[in-house]
């Protein structure tokens, strides 16, 4: 497994692009020298030449292409959150599944090393028993918070499903079940601070916003552990607060992708009984997964844009070799279960329980 | 108020002291110079000298210590949690309002410089609308993570009231109602890692723990915030975790015990738009309050056991100058809305229910 | 050594004070219930009464008063830096000395938890053999920084001997010697940015400033390690950061007052190779020295206070039990060793060569 | 300035490539389907398709190669420090300016957003006038600091020209100069704790070591700042600690490539008097030059490489506008005047005084 990222010598050429305005998509095109460029993704889909669709649409753009795509035998990938809600999602892939394509949701943060090193501690049992999970994430996505910020497909249950939930919350919920493993129930708040927007920045025209800006929810998982959600847009302050604790039985561990490339590390350690406390651990090193196609051991040698070459490389790989999507990366089944999370914080905060989720 | 605490110059003596034990209560009478010491509390209550009863006994004593002293028209400090349940708590409240007792549950870190300043910060509105809080109190309290640890009263129900919700949980339940204001439902889980421990350490007889090793709970404020805690016993690695982040609409603050004389604020700066971020605010200077009786600015000035000098000090000040203990201090009030809290939490954790509070 | 602190049962009482004004020396004695007090040192020390000598005045009151009371046979603590200039502090040391008395220089944070353990770890030989080390103390003590700060005994060679370098550098060159061993040659610089300070806050007659307000220096220690100090009042933003960082062959340790009870430890790991990176240790538990008399495993369980606590504790054991005040606290061995190497950065920055210091 | 780096449409294509393996650099250039490659750097350089040569190789690599390639009136960027010594270095910036061809020392840490941002805070009076910068480079290279780490041409002086001081230590030179201003006069050390070294990996046969592994200085800057630099292999624990900290009369900034996205600041705050503290500034917003090019607002949205892709786009675009290297960059005068303090501390070191530059 430490050689899975050495150099395999193949590329991905992007053949065609779709976007709403002819312009637009035509200009990045250009750019990019693309062959290809519709304003029908339909087209798109369609196009002999396409072998996978890259869905980075919003989520009411999600489970149209992707059932189309499968139908015509082409792998899928599909941004987060994979659907509105669970019936969706649920229907995307049992569509894929149906026709034998490759399916990933694109839950990118697996692919920070740091966070993938975590899981491994985890695994190792070098933790012990997980006992308790906490995720959050908070980010006011550079105006989110402020009631003048205008009206977009984030902030209306049609095109988004779900607001800071869905935006934020799922890459929080996903790490839940990356790390711990499938969350049982769920009970949960969302509210909604800022009520209506403006039609477009400083119009008087507004209109309401029906998703929540702030969610939180405890989690019961399979395995007996305990957790907690937080999703908010609308905490002044932060910078890009996803984090997350996970505390075992023997030590615990901490991330923080404000500082993406360190985990905090609490393990036993009997040699230096008089010195336990929680370790900065830079994970950059050769040694770790996922760094290899990058430079190596200087601290800054990771940021974002990379958890995207490692994930689109990972699943070119999958399809290539034909290996499995999961459990380094998440298919349309975490992008189901992760709905059903989503969808059931909704539903408790409405009818005032606890909702259990299907097994 | 930045006045409060100028030296007052009177001084309070420990007149007697109350154990089960005969000799370690004699023994430490003697060490203290302290007058009198019983073994029976019902004694030390009775004693015409003793005009404060301070009970620092657990949860299982202090219903009846302190409604026998505010019948004999004796002050009252209580530990907290203030009660094994809510009903018990009531019952410790009305009998000190009906005898016009002062009453102060030993809710110490609101004698943190730093949280006083928090609240200061929070009541100027600095930070604008709040909108999440979220309080931690993770601690191990030196092995009770480790199923070797032997069986005390911490463990059980009936000496206990509650576990890790009542020892850790009780401070965050605190917290949230000074820094944020009433809480109005409650949902959350519980659970027991460590299901029975032996009678004494090393020994084979066991016995049952029937209360939480950990907990957490989602939180709806009066005035619209959401909130989230959690405690626990059973998350290794931790020092002395009491934490809080409190979200507002223009910014933003967290603490945490383990480094207690800073905050980190999040605050609108308009001169220097571009260079926004959490500072670090060594809470220390002669200007905040609490202060001034110690040692001044220096970074280590302030530590764990001034929070109770602090306590004892407002305690003892509000008695001769017949002032309110609250919002400063936290009453029988404040320590019966907290149990309130806690039951709700176990209450939904076994009911499946989002629990409502009385109002 | 682990039950170096176990409580020995003695206590020490202050029988007189000195001070310059009658009236405030009357009024502290009063306040503290001192039995003598005097405007004149001389008195003080003369006093049969008096067995110790704390002598807390400025460096140009350390030499006399101390050499008085050595003579006297009494015992010394002397405040930092020993003296004005390393001639002074020899002669005081020639005196302790042929007249047997205990000498202590109040280097305090000899007597943090955490300097402590560092040291423990360094000489247990955890960091392997020492290569580097830096000290610095930076504090603009409440306005050091800003012209407008009046002139005290602070700012003069007459009256203290040294400035920035004498009230902060000492404390960094002590922890040098403390933690690395003997330093045999210095080089640096100093250097004066308010070059004069009003006699009066707001008066418009000023006087010159003849100390530095920053100094930095090179050092090399005995032992082939190098080092280096920094001091300075004119650093704008620093609260109380005495800091160092000491690297060995195998790890390093980083202490910040500024974070009194933590200490960050690079230490060997070869159970977990995957995982280094500096451990935050809280120094605070029973197992660690001083720490016995004082509140146990709270993260804010020590403070500044506690150093002179355990500094004049140790002192007093010292004393009673007959033993050697060093290597634990410092004596006026070392206090004259720490004068060598302030006026070595002196005498460095003003003849442009490194200094060697007599062995 | 804050559209200096809005998209230009030019692209540089790598047109050859020299290398002493002929294997080695045959892969290479077939893998970046680059059309030429040379075994010998003055092919490469007299290439009439080259335009830019960028001189990657060690030390004493620099010299030759950069003369001959301003000789026929190529462009060179060429690695740091620009030679072994300041002669060369001189010769370097002589020949370059007489064929006046554009010239870059590869100082990519300019490039950092962080650190392009402290420059301009210090430029703009932010900090008031500097007092003083310390700045350290203490990195273990993935192994220097280990006796078994076998002899590179890092080790020797006919090579290197420096040891710890060229590779980590002119970093940090070159960043003093670039916040604070000319270096007028060094006092420093330079030592060697491994002292030879294996000729390959385990083998017996050793040769000597003769550079430093850890440097130490004392700069005094022509503006009256005082300051200091720390450069070491041998310091076990550290990962990529380039840092420095800059104190000013108003406030101050710290930087850590550790955390390479951060800015720690204080700066003046009249409005929040009581809330002064160093913030942690994110440098990654779309206001902050340097980043248009790159993914915006994400926590993680700046790493290493971007500093290359900066610092090659920088010094392309000088090119192609004939604009100034420097101040943004740093030239051939910078990479001397680097040279000219590398090599002042080790004649410092040797001869036991301050050593004063040319002006």
């Amino acid at each position: 497994m430490s050689n899975y990222y050495h150099p395999i010598e193949f590329s991905s050429n992007v053949v065609a692009l779709a976007g709403r305005t002819k312009e637009k998509v035509s200009e990045l095109a250009a750019r990019y020298r693309v062959e290809n460029s519709f304003e029908d993704w339909r087209k798109l889909v369609a196009d002999p030449k396409v072998e996978v669709v890259d869905d980075c649409a919003p989520p009411f753009l999600h489970h149209d292409p992707s059932v189309a795509a499968a139908e015509l035998g082409k792998h899928i990938v599909c941004e987060k959150p994979l659907a509105r809600n669970a019936a969706e999602a649920k229907s995307m892939l049992d569509t894929a599944e149906k026709h034998h394509v490759k399916h990933m949701t694109a839950f990118n943060y697996r692919f920070v090393p740091a966070i993938a090193f975590a899981k491994k501690i985890i695994e190792d049992g070098r933790l012990g028993k997980i006992h308790y999970f906490r995720g959050s994430y908070l980010n006011t996505n550079d105006g989110f918070n402020r009631p003048t910020f205008p009206l977009t497909w984030h902030f209306q249950k049609e095109t988004a499903g779900h607001g800071a939930l869905g935006d934020l919350g799922s890459h929080a919920a996903d790490l839940a079940r990356f790390l711990v493993g499938e969350v049982d129930a769920v009970s949960g708040a969302s509210t909604t601070f800022v009520g209506e927007r403006s039609l477009k920045k400083g119009s008087i025209e507004k209109d309401k916003v029906d998703v929540d800006d702030l969610s939180v929810a405890c989690l019961r998982f399979r395995n007996g552990a305990l957790g907690s959600l937080e999703a908010g847009w609308t905490t002044s302050g932060v910078t890009d607060y996803l984090a997350f604790e996970v505390y075992g039985s023997e030590g615990s561990v901490k991330f923080n992708l404000e500082r993406m490339t360190e985990l905090q590390l609490s393990l036993p350690d009997d040699r230096n009984p008089d010195a336990s406390g929680f370790r900065t651990v830079y994970v950059l090193g050769r040694d770790h997964e996922y760094m290899i196609p990058f430079w190596v051991n200087q601290a800054g040698g990771f940021s974002w844009e990379h958890t995207f070459v490692n994930e689109l490389h990972h699943f070119a790989r999958c399809i290539r070799e034909d290996e499995d999507v999961e459990p380094r990366g998440a298919t349309f089944y975490d992008g189901w279960r992760n709905c059903l999370i989503l969808d059931a914080v909704v539903k408790s905060s409405e009818t005032g329980k606890w909702i259990s989720l299907p097994s």
